[in-house]
C-alpha cells in the first residue's frame, strides 16, 4: 500500500483521550433508566437489558487487574471517517487492560459474524490504519442482524474463537439490532457482552446521552470546504447559480451545518418544509423570488443546498411515495414486465387520482428514478432523485413566467453538484480521530467492567478532550416503537432537524441576511498541523447546542 | 467579511520568493529569440516585439531608484487558485521599487478596461485577499482584447489614471491578446508596457520556458482529494464503479496528474485516444474489458478518471463535431424554430451519412448536448456532455452482452461526479502561494525594468523557492500561427499531453498493474502548516518533467 505523504506524516498524530480514560478508572452508576417512550413495551422484550443505569467512568488510582480476553468488532452500513480509528482504540484499550487480549474483525459488516469470516486484527495492522479514512480495515456491509438463526450462527464462532464481547460499530439501526444481541446473548446466558458504537455522517443518531455521530463533523468539513470553494467561484464568475444536493438520507443535519459553516444564499431543512406543509411549487416559489431579488440588485449568483431526503418531507410527495411503496411492494412482479415506454403511464393509472396528478405533472426523469429500485429498507432510494436539478428546472420555469410578468429580470444560469461519497472516507478530522479513538478506548472499559446492552458514550464533546466524559449509555434508554414495514419494532428514535433547536434557530436569524447579501464563508481544507483554533474546532451544531 | 478560521490563520502567510527578487536585482538578457514556428508570419505581426531576449533577473548589491508609477492588473478568463496573490506580489513589488506607485485594478476582466470600470488597490485592500482563492478581489470575465477599438479604449482610460504598465494575468489566448496589446502600444509609442502571467488550471499554457501555469498545483491537488476520498469508500464499500469527470478543457493534464497521485483503477487520456485513432466503442471496450478482469478477481468495484474534453479527440466525434459546429454556425437561426422533438431528427437528416449514423447512435441526452449552446470561442461547450454518463451507460451495455457471451460474471453498479468548480477557487497551496506572489512580484520588476510584451517567468520550480529563477519570455517567443474561425491567427501554442513525455510514461508503465490490483493512494486534504514533506511539494507532472 502506497501511502501520501499526508497519510505517512499523520499515521504519528495519537488521538487525545478523556482524563478517565488515561488510567485505572472505576465505574460511578446513575439510578435506573427508562426508555424515552413506550416504557413498558419495551421492558418487556428487554426483561435483562432494560433499566440499566448510565455509567460514567472516572480516574481512580487503584489498579484494576483484568483476565486475557478475545474481542470481535464489526463495521456496520455506511462508511464514516473515524471507524478505524474506533478500531484502534479498542485494540489498544484491551491491550491495556491485559497484553494477552486479542482483537478479531468480522469481514464486510454483520455478514462476517453470520459467514464466519473473519482476521485477527494484529499491531501490526492496526498500525497501518491509524487515524486513517474509510472502512477497508476489515470492510462494512449493510446485512441486518435481526433473527434468532443469525445470532445462533454468530455465537457458533464467537464461542469457536473464544469471543467474550462484541463492538458492533454502526447507526441507529445497527445499535439496536446490537441491543437486541445483547439481550437474546444475556437470555440465554452465553456469557457474551454486546457494546454499541454511534456511527454516521448524518448526524441523526443522537439524544440527551450521545452528543452526536462519529463521521458527522469529518465529513461535513469535506463538504463545506468544497461548498466554500464553489462558493468563492460564484462571487468571482458573478454568472451561475450553484444547486449543491449533500447526502445526509432523511434528516437536514449536514445541510444545515453546511449553511452554518458556508453561509450560502439559500439552504432548505426538510424538516421545515413538513412542519409547514410545504409543497413542491412553494420551495420553487421561495427559491425563485430570491433569485429574482438578487438579480434586481444585479447579482445572477448564488448558492442553494439541498438535502437528499428533501422529497420525502414534501407531505404531498410523502403521500405519493407511501402509496409508491404500497403499490411497489404488492405488484413489483407486474411492474418489472411493464416496458420502459409504458411505466409511468402504468403506474399514474394505478394511484389514486391526487397522487396520478402530481406524478405525472413532475419532469419524466424524476417520475422514472421515483420508481426505481428500492434500499434494503424497502424504500425509495432518495440519493438516487437529482432533486438539484428537479429543482433548478423548476424555478427556471417559474422565473421565466415571472419575466413575463415583468417580476423579473435577469439570467439564470444553474450549475449543479452532488456531494456525498466526497466524504464519508475522509481521514478523519481531530475531532473525530480523537472522538473514535476514545469511543473505541472507552467500549473496551465497558467491556473490562462486564457490561452489555450499552452504547460507548463520550460526552461533553466542545470542551477540550482531556474533560470529556467517558462511560456508557444502556441502549434500550434511548428506545421507542415504531411501526417498521407494517409492525411494531422498538428502535432507538431518529433525531431530526429541531426546529425549536438551536442550531436552527441560527441559521433562520441570518438566512434573509445571507439571501439578500453575499455573505459566504470559505472554511478551506481540514487542517491536521496548524493553530488549534484551525485544527480542533467541533461542529457549529455542536457548539450552538452546548451554548 | 465574515473570515474562516483558517482564512484567518493563513493571511499571516508570507509567500517565498526567488532569491534575486529579495533585493536589488540587475536584468541578464539572453540572445534574441525567435518564434516556435512561422518565424516569419510573427516577425511581421510583431515588428516591435519580436526576437526579444530571454531575460533573467540576478541579485545584485547596487540599490536601484525607480520612478513612482501607476500600473493596472486584470483578470481574465477562468478563475485559477493564486490570482490574488499575484496581485498581492505585484503590489508588494511595485512598492518596494517606489512607495507612491498605484496600482488599479479594472474589474470583471478586459471588459473593466474597455468600459472604464475600476478601483484603486490599496494597502488594506490586497490585505484582505493575501493567500486566499478566487478572483474576486476585482472578479474576471471573458471578453477578449483583440480590436483597435477596444485598445484605443483602453488607452484612454490608461492614460486617464497615468497608468504607465497593465499587467494581464490569464491563459494562452489572454497572453497572446496581452501581446498584441503590447505591440500595438509600442507601435503608436504610448509608453504603455504590457505584462502577461501564465494562469489556467487546466495546465495547458507551457513550454520550454514556462514551466507551468498557476492554479494547476492546487485545483488538482483539490480533485486529487476527493478522488482519493472516494477511492477509499469504494475499497471499504466494494460494491460501486465510480466515473469521475475532470474539468480541464481540451488537454488532459487535470486527469493525467490526477491519476499519478491517486492511482486509480482506469484513467482515460484524451491525447492518447486521438494518437490511437480510437472509437467511443473501443474506450467503452477497453472499461469493460478492465470491469470483467476484476470481477473475475472478486472486485465489482473501481475508479475511471476521464478528462472533460474527451469527446472532441475521439476521431469520429470530432468529425462529427466539426460538421456540426459548420453546420450550426451557418444554419443557427433556421434550427433555432425547430420544435425540440424534432431537433435530432432535424440535425441527422442535415449530416453526412457517416456523421448522422453516429449522431444518432448516441444516447439522446448526448445527442442534444451536442447541439446546445456554444461557448464564446463558438466551439460545443464539452462541459456540458455528461461523458462520465455516457460512458457508463456505454460500458453497462457492453458488459450485459458480455454476460451473455459468458464473457462477464458480476455485478455492475455506476456513480458519477464531475469536478471542476471545486477547486478553481480553493485557497492557493504553498506551492502556487509562492509560486503566483512571485510572478506577481517578478511583473513588478519587469515592469521596472521597462520591458514590454514579455510573460513573466519563475522557472526551476521544483527546487525550493530560494533557488527558483526569475525574469522574463518574449510571448511571440511561444507562438505559432493556427487556424481560428477560419482565419490564421498567432497564437501561444497550446501544450497538450505529450505522450513521450515523462509524465505519461510513468502512468502508461503503471496503468495495469492500477488496473488489475487496487493500488489506490490517499493525498487528503491540502495542508499549510505541517512538515514540509506534506505541504510544499509540486505536482508529480512537474517533478516528473524535471527529473
Amino acid at each position: 500500500m502506497k501511502k501520501s505523504a499526508l497519510q505517512a506524516a499523520r499515521a504519528a498524530y495519537q488521538p487525545k483521550l478523556p482524563k478517565a480514560l488515561k488510567g485505572s478508572l472505576t465505574v460511578k452508576e446513575g439510578a435506573a433508566t427508562q426508555s424515552v417512550a413506550d416504557q413498558e413495551a419495551i421492558k418487556e422484550l428487554f426483561p435483562n437489558t432494560y433499566g440499566m443505569p448510565v455509567l460514567t467512568f472516572e480516574p481512580c488510582s487503584e489498579k484494576a487487574s483484568y483476565p486475557a480476553i478475545n474481542v470481535g468488532v464489526i463495521l456496520s452500513g455506511g462508511q464514516a471517517p473515524g471507524g478505524h480509528n474506533v478500531i484502534a482504540g479498542l485494540f489498544d484499550g484491551i491491550k491495556a487492560m491485559n497484553a494477552d487480549c486479542k482483537l478479531y474483525g468480522f469481514l464486510l459488516g454483520p455478514g462476517g459474524l453470520i459467514d464466519h469470516k473473519y482476521m485477527e486484527l494484529t499491531a501490526d495492522i492496526i498500525d497501518e490504519y491509524r487515524n486513517t479514512g474509510g472502512f477497508d480495515i476489515i470492510g462494512s456491509g449493510r446485512t441486518k442482524l435481526e433473527t434468532v438463526e443469525q445470532f445462533d450462527k454468530g455465537l457458533q464462532i464467537l464461542n469457536q474463537l473464544g469471543i467474550k464481547a462484541l463492538v458492533i460499530i454502526g447507526g441507529d439501526d445497527s445499535n439496536t439490532n446490537a441491543c437486541v444481541l445483547a439481550e437474546y446473548y444475556k437470555q440465554k446466558n452465553t456469557g457474551i457482552q454486546v457494546i454499541g458504537c454511534p456511527k454516521t455522517i448524518d448526524g441523526d443518531l443522537k439524544n440527551e446521552m450521545i452528543e452526536t455521530s462519529f463521521g458527522f463533523d469529518t465529513a461535513c468539513k469535506v463538504y463545506s470546504e468544497v461548498i466554500g470553494n464553489i462558493q468563492r467561484d460564484c462571487n468571482s464568475a458573478k454568472k451561475y447559480w450553484h444547486f449543491i444536493k449533500l447526502m445526509g438520507r432523511s434528516a437536514s443535519h449536514i445541510a444545515l451545518e453546511c449553511a452554518l459553516q458556508t453561509q450560502p444564499n439559500i439552504c432548505i431543512i426538510s424538516e421545515e418544509v413538513e412542519a409547514k406543509g410545504q409543497t413542491l411549487n412553494d420551495i420553487v416559489d421561495y427559491i425563485a423570488g430570491i433569485v429574482a431579488a438578487r438579480a434586481a440588485d444585479g447579482n445572477n449568483f448564488g448558492t442553494v443546498l439541498i438535502p437528499e431526503g428533501l422529497i420525502e418531507f414534501i407531505p404531498a410527495m410523502k403521500k405519493l411515495i407511501a402509496e409508491l411503496n404500497d403499490f411497489l411492494a404488492a405488484n413489483g412482479d407486474e411492474f418489472a414486465k411493464v416496458p420502459q415506454n409504458e411505466q409511468i403511464s402504468f403506474i399514474a393509472s394505478k394511484l389514486s387520482k391526487e397522487n396520478a396528478a402530481i406524478y405525472t405533472s413532475l419532469p419524466e426523469g424524476v417520475a422514472r428514478q421515483l420508481s426505481l429500485d428500492r434500499d434494503p429498507h424497502g424504500n425509495v432510494q432518495v440519493s438516487l432523485i437529482e432533486t438539484e436539478k428537479l429543482l433548478s428546472e423548476m424555478v427556471g420555469r417559474r422565473l421565466a413566467e415571472m419575466k413575463k410578468e415583468g417580476k423579473y429580470v435577469g439570467k439564470f444560469s444553474p450549475q449543479h453538484h452532488f456531494f456525498g461519497y466526497e466524504g464519508r472516507c475522509a481521514a478523519p478530522s481531530n475531532f473525530d480521530a480523537d472522538y473514535c479513538y476514545s469511543l473505541g478506548y472507552n467500549a473496551a472499559m465497558l467491556i473490562g467492567s462486564g457490561k452489555t446492552g450499552y452504547m460507548s458514550s463520550i460526552r461533553n464533546t466542545t470542551a477540550p478532550a482531556d474533560e470529556w466524559v467517558a462511560g456508557g449509555i444502556p441502549v434500550t434508554m434511548m428506545m421507542n416503537m415504531e411501526r417498521r414495514h407494517g409492525e411494531m419494532k422498538p428502535v432507538i428514535q431518529k433525531a431530526l432537524v429541531k426546529l425549536d433547536g438551536a442550531p436552527f434557530k441560527h441559521f433562520a436569524a441570518q438566512r434573509e441576511e445571507w439571501a439578500k447579501n453575499t455573505c459566504y464563508v470559505y472554511p478551506g481544507p481540514i487542517q491536521y498541523f496548524g493553530p488549534s483554533s484551525v485544527c480542533d474546532q467541533p461542529t457549529e451544531t455542536l457548539k450552538l447546542e452546548h451554548l
